[in-house]
């Protein structure tokens, strides 16, 4: 029987799934430590100079080889270390700090999310080694631990480091692909502002009879104002919201049309009667290279059983609006902010706080990177890549941009089923196979 | 020392406050018997024919004296012995169920809400009894145990017992003065239909990245239809709800621009900024004659600390309509219902519940038993009462009018600061004795 990648690379992973590395619980900061010792230890023996660096919170494990000269470009591997909680436990059919192979698959918390992941890029480079006894670029790692609780210190550990995180490209491997036989390229990710948003009329509640036709409702202007950021055909009505957003061009839009997320999906995905967005746009460019707003929570006045006949005092909305290229978020945050100021009537007073921003990204298809890495999957997968512009966010890739002006690129190895932040997660043997492969034809190929 | 009334009938009222009658927690359900004992023997010892009479839940007092004959009207007296729980009981100065006189008030739950105040009635009958041998006008009283958990079976009651209960008139105790020297007569109640809402358009929350451009947002949607059911001059929108509203005279406006319900007391005891109505009428014209809608509650979605990047599955909203003569329960839910019905998109599931209807009231200002009232008011307060119209709802009016199509006349006793359902709730002693002395004056009166 021949000796597979997964043969070989298989038992060190399960070393690491083995730690439960969960950054949201005090008690494992024990655990975050030896995560970080053991791969610095295995960065090491591949010839890295690697350490462990302090954060706020967590630490980064940073480490590099330089060996290929200052002519080759500088790859940045980006992964992360920590795990979400595996509650509810009852549910795991395995121990998910003891991974366990079932169906071709590896079942264990970490093992799409990131731990198995960004490993094939540890397998990739051993392999290359094994082979080549040098490396054809320079590559770095930033393997971060607080990924699953926001990454609150790493903009601020960027922002310090960054001359020693310059690379040329940042790499990676923590999203999914469509199936095992068909690639994606997430070339794009939308950026984010969210605020909350609270209106105060009244110094208490008070009763509907007496002061109905007398008082303003909070609720009341907060449904008008609601309304008047966006209209019935979704169209945001904040003005100047649209001006910076990118042109796509025809091909560009027929690429994306082959990406499967389509009516149907969404129909199955998420239960809706209908899709509903902006007319004029496909759906895949709805939900990557159009802008949204949404309310994500609306509150006021009383929520409870039976009636209550109070005019509320106050209410509020969390209202967040997705980014596209080249809106900027300090930009949409002040035209948004002004906006709803001028809706809230005299005698309303509006509280605004800012509670997360990140920018929208663009990756350059025509970069030599986007295209080794087209190369690497279509070499590997037999298929070429499809292209998807992701409506989510990823704001390592925000941060790489601003902090030190890196583009990222995003290879995934996971599958749309693989239960991230769910009991039994778990990551395809062929996927880590095949990620370990096209990694090595990636870096093999610039 | 003069013996005043006070002296006189205190004793015996303390006797009913003591009695604990919560009639929301079921360990009293002996307290309340106890108390239905008390008062028809109480009742009988005035000549009364005196019964406790069962209804689905706590038992009413019913009680007559027709020795005035058929040719004398007949009272229907209502009040009710139940009281709300005295919690937080840590607040109250003195026990709220031993009853303590302090600076000229009788503290103690029930005092203002309902005891004293019906009780005036009892101890005016004695008075003309002692005096006179025999009463003026034929007399009935209606006390019920439930008015504190919304009277929940008194329908039922009042329909099943109309020959009973059918009177000339009901006057009611239970509302409360400007003054201890300016009484006031309400003559007109708003009625109510309140509903609770739900808009779901979603299986289950989804990712606002992933999703947000492609589906309808339930939250959004709500804002959408709340902004349509009320523009922001105040007007309701609902096709044809101001078609049967009643219109005032001028001697109307003016007699209710004397009702000191003005711009300066709602900003006082809401904390608004503003007050803010429809535009061509008085502030008490907007709080008594003029229908409105308010949003009583919202929901949907995320509602706690920071950010979180969801569309909410559903939403909802309390929303509750005000109603005036001649406007009808049945005819503006109708209107509502099928208004809301044209305002939702597709794709969007519609739930409607009616949580609670009443219709509005409005008492003959020319009947003889108003201008009785107004005759005992101006004899006893020294002043001529005003006239308010209530923004609220009594729902126990719209009983008797639309159950046995009798009118109802307040005349409370009480006072603003009473602290109805709060701690140290009070009564004065003084209003106390003038509601003694009014209530003999009217009923001699007719």
């Amino acid at each position: 029987m021949k000796t597979t990648l997964v043969d070989i690379y298989l038992p060190e992973l399960f070393e690491l799934l083995s730690i439960p590395t969960i950054s949201a619980q005090k008690e494992h900061k024990k655990d975050m430590k030896l995560a970080c010792k053991w791969l610095t230890k295995k960065l090491r023996k591949l010839g890295f100079k690697a350490d462990i660096l302090a954060t706020s919170g967590h630490p980064v494990v940073y480490a590099e080889n330089l060996k290929a000269g200052a002519k080759k470009p500088i790859i940045l591997v980006y992964g992360h270390y920590d795990v979400q909680s595996p509650d509810p436990l009852e549910q795991w059919v395995s121990d998910p700090f003891k991974p366990e192979i079932r169906s071709g698959n590896i079942y264990g918390r970490g093992t799409a999310d990131d731990k198995g992941q960004f490993y094939t890029w540890i397998a990739a480079i051993q392999e290359i080694l094994k082979k080549d006894k040098k490396l054809p670029v320079n590559i770095k790692f930033l393997l971060e631990g607080e990924e699953e609780v926001g990454s609150k210190n790493l903009d601020e550990f960027v922002n310090q480091n960054t001359s020693l995180l310059k690379a040329d490209i940042c790499a990676i491997s923590d999203g999914h692909n469509i199936s095992e036989s068909q690639p994606v390229i997430t070339y794009g990710l939308r950026g984010i502002v969210y605020y909350d948003v609270r209106l105060k009329s009244l110094a208490k509640d008070v009763h509907s009879g007496t002061y109905g036709g007398n008082v303003l409702n909070p609720v009341t202007v907060l449904a008008q104002i609601v309304s008047k950021l966006k209209n019935e055909n979704h169209k945001v009505l904040i003005p100047g919201f649209y001006d910076d957003v990118r042109k796509l061009t025809k091909k560009e839009v027929f690429d994306l049309s082959k990406f499967p997320f389509r009516e149907k999906e969404i129909l199955k995905e998420t239960g809706a009667k209908v899709v509903a967005g902006e007319s004029g746009h496909i759906v895949q460019v709805r939900g990557g290279a159009r802008p949204t707003l949404d309310v994500n929570g609306i509150w006021g006045g009383y929520q409870a059983e039976g009636p209550k006949t109070i005019i509320p005092a106050d209410a509020g909305a969390k209202i967040s609006i997705r980014l596209v290229p080249y809106q900027t978020a300090i930009d949409i945050a002040k035209k948004f902010e002004k906006f709803i100021k001028s809706l809230v009537p005299e005698g309303i007073d509006l509280t605004l706080e800012l509670l997360s921003d990140g920018e929208p990204i663009i990756v350059d298809k025509e970069s030599k990177y986007f295209k080794a890495a087209e190369y690497a999957y279509k070499k590997i997968f037999g298929k070429k890549p499809l292209y998807e512009l992701s409506g989510g966010s990823v704001p390592i890739t925000a941060t790489f941009k601003n902090g030190v002006n890196m583009d990222s690129i995003l290879m995934g190895y996971g599958l749309p089923d693989d239960g991230l932040h769910s009991p039994n997660e778990k990551l395809s043997l062929s996927m880590f196979e095949k990620g370990i492969q096209t990694n090595i034809k990636f870096l093999k190929s610039l």
